[in-house]
């Protein structure tokens, strides 16, 4: 007979889960950033098959420590400095909850139209923080609307696949006598060598040329470059039909040149993607919406709140001005998802790559309305700033050096030395365990001054050691 | 200045919100299984835009009833008998609430040691509990392995990317001459008319042609079949490189005859991809193991917890003899993404189409060890016996008739009438809200005898008016 877990038990574990979480996140400073652990370390803490019987909720509460917090990397250590931040918060793990207890799969508007209606909403709100061209919003009753994806990732496939369609329709009526495959075959997407592997990826699953645009001498994709390639590209009689334009590198946080690109995909009908998967949530401080001049000549733009503004993963945002390229791109219609609202309210199936969708707009709902908007801008700009104040000490250490304007959370720096001397002091640094780089990235919410300065000494001392060797 | 939400805030907020849960939970019997809102009803409930101040969480917690619940279609009523089971579980919730706290994103060994290796034990668990081949499993020390996906779609897609990319080496090595362009467009992946979707788009996003061979008269798709598609094709001097074998399809739960299509597959080298979604959980009972017989002749493998094990969406089960082929296929390296432990623990980055990753191992971890094994299974056949009793019902009706062979928890009846009055009935049930079907799934745990007595009490009702109005 199948026995269920009680209520009343599910209330005592679940308790007992939040006072756990409250005191990991609280005390995380107190632990090692980087585990010790070696490969495959977990395999032998742990039974080799399920059990037969249930086990107690208690022995899996005690298991936590013993399993995974031995091999778990504390990416909200406020010493955590790499890659890039990924949102962690309370009012975002509360979401989640809500959001597995109703447990719907929000494919289309009937299976829970709260589910695509709060999304709807919540997108509106947000792109309104970042204060969107209209186009972009679903209140303003056009065409266009926002949704949750998965990954920016998902996002570049998703507008490119949409991209893809509406050039076969542009092409298809100019030259009635080609086929899908003769078009497809011309098909040119265009990057710069700094936009994230994704990108490539996108353009190998979407089947299509991804043309890497070489970027100026300050790692950014101009508009002149851009128009070069697209007009050897026409000469050769290829057919340019897509191009992103990161904000906010991966590697160094560069912002390819919006102002610039945007005229020239207009021009020459190409189907404008803006990635600033990191940088977008800076967005919703209108110091900072200088980077994204030029957005109202973009078809879709996409911004990871999952990343730097406090919502948890996966929460990737992304607006479109005409998604119906997409929903016909994707759309397969089988009877048993069919229902008679279809059409009044988004089916949010023929926006992703996905069928299936968790109910993800709760978590940004929580998160906006507690924090508020003056809130997150000052989480951003204190996260900048700690930034800047990196940047400073390094900058007062003269054998050092900072290889990229520091605009947003990110610090790329080096000794001036060679480059096997820097590599040594990224190993060393990194074999401590205590911290993690050469491209310091504000990451935590946790991070204060003091942190940067453990981090920095740590730096200094390891650079001292790594010198001395090499001397 | 940036003020976080306070600890002891989070702990009651939390707190209540897990009372709110399983008091959700416990009571859904008592809500209405479909909404009554007409589409656009939650955008006047809340305001236009992100307060500029913190809102109280006391607030949010009460507009959960004012503006989420009125439009939740309750998946877990256990009246809910749409699409198909979504998982929900008291220890797949806690669960959650711990990988929102260490949040995590794993694309990488060392980005979080514990939360690739749990994933690599969970489904060496998992594969055991379905007695899947060793070889798909990491624990026989072969090159096979699992991986948790969001969606079966994204298996699908991901597995026929490695297909294609052991079918394009493949022929290179015996036509050097050809270029990956030439080889691509030769390729031909199968599949049956009856398959999702999914596997369609998979096949337009992979840029090859999908063949839809016929399946025979009870909607299997055949070894001959398929051996005749293929041989056509290789006449025609295309490149068969990729099927779908599903078991349990999603209009009416019929399984291919994965014994004949395996050793066709085998002999022309073409890569079999097994897609179980839905009835995958079924062979943790040993009785139901007969329907995935040949499973040994399979390339990879899929099903999805999150439907029918109780774990939370999204948790995707694969499973793949050599997934080199797909880590070769991703394989796009950057600086930021190197580490030192390369090698010798999966970078499962390689191994799907997003980068990011949340730690989902945890979910299952949970669930196998809080439910155990045999419990599992009893929820598996309870489910399966109330689709037997239901088919009883309809069987004691002779105005109905049953129109697939009931094998899982999926029922398919219809009056013996037109397809018109059929079409009327169905319209009319759906649009009573008190039940969702012709095609009823067993769906919820809370799903007792009684709930399918006074759904199959409503049909006959319905069916009374619909014959009525008829006459």
């Amino acid at each position: 007979m199948f026995v269920d877990m009680e209520a009343t038990e599910f209330k005592d574990f679940g308790k007992e889960m939040i006072d756990y979480v409250a005191n990991y996140l609280e005390n995380i400073r107190e632990r090692r950033v980087l585990p010790t652990v070696e490969p495959g370390y977990l395999r032998p803490l742990i039974p080799d098959s399920a059990p037969a019987k249930p086990d107690k909720w208690e022995d899996v509460m005690r298991d936590i420590e013993r399993v995974i917090m031995p091999g778990v990397t504390h990416w909200h250590s406020p010493r955590f400095h790499a890659y890039f931040p990924t949102g962690n918060s309370y009012p975002a793990i509360v979401a989640d909850i809500l959001s597995g207890a109703i447990a719907c799969i929000g494919f289309s508007w009937i299976a829970s139209p709260a589910c695509t209606e709060l999304e709807v909403v919540m997108l509106d709100w947000l792109g309104k923080m970042l204060d969107l061209p209209e186009e972009f919003l679903a209140c303003s009753g056009g065409k266009g609307g926002g949704v949750i994806q998965g990954t920016a990732s998902e996002a570049t496939l998703v507008a490119l696949l949409g991209a893809k369609a509406r050039a076969i329709d542009r092409v298809k009526k100019e030259h009635p006598e080609m086929s899908d495959g003769d078009i497809v075959a011309k098909l040119v997407a265009y990057t710069s060598s700094q936009s994230h592997s994704s990108v490539e990826r996108a353009g190998l699953l979407g089947g299509v040329i991804m043309r890497s645009v070489p970027p100026d001498d300050s790692n950014k994709l101009r508009g002149e470059a851009l128009e070069k390639s697209i007009k050897e590209d026409l000469e050769a009689g290829l057919i340019p039909f897509y191009a992103v334009n990161t904000l906010g590198t991966t590697s160094s946080c560069t912002f390819d040149r919006l102002d610039e690109i945007g005229p020239v995909c207009n021009e020459y009908n190409v189907w404008l993607h803006v990635d600033a998967a990191y940088a977008g949530s800076a967005f919703i401080c209108p110091e900072y919406r200088y980077l994204m001049k030029g957005i109202e000549r973009a078809d879709s733009f996409n911004f990871n709140p999952h990343k730097w503004m406090l919502v948890n993963f996966d929460c990737s945002a992304m607006w479109l001005k005409d998604p119906s390229w997409l929903v016909n791109a994707f759309n397969v219609d089988p009877l048993y998802l069919r229902h008679a609202q279809q059409g009044s309210a988004p089916d949010y199936r023929h926006w992703q790559i996905p069928l299936g969708r968790r109910f993800r707009s709760l978590k940004l709902w929580f998160v906006l309305r507690l924090y508020g908007v003056e809130n997150l801008q000052a989480h951003i700009r204190k996260q900048i700033d700690l930034a800047h104040y990196f940047e400073s000490l390094v900058r007062s250490d003269e054998r050092f050096e900072i290889t990229e304007e520091v605009i947003m959370g990110l610090v790329c720096f080096r000794l001036k030395d060679s480059n096997d001397v820097n590599e040594a002091l990224l190993k060393r640094l990194n074999g401590r365990g205590e911290t993690y780089f050469l491209r310091l990235a504000i990451c935590s919410k946790f991070t204060e001054q003091e942190d940067i300065d453990i981090s920095w000494k740590e730096i200094k001392e390891t650079a001292d050691e790594v010198l001395a060797k090499k001397n």
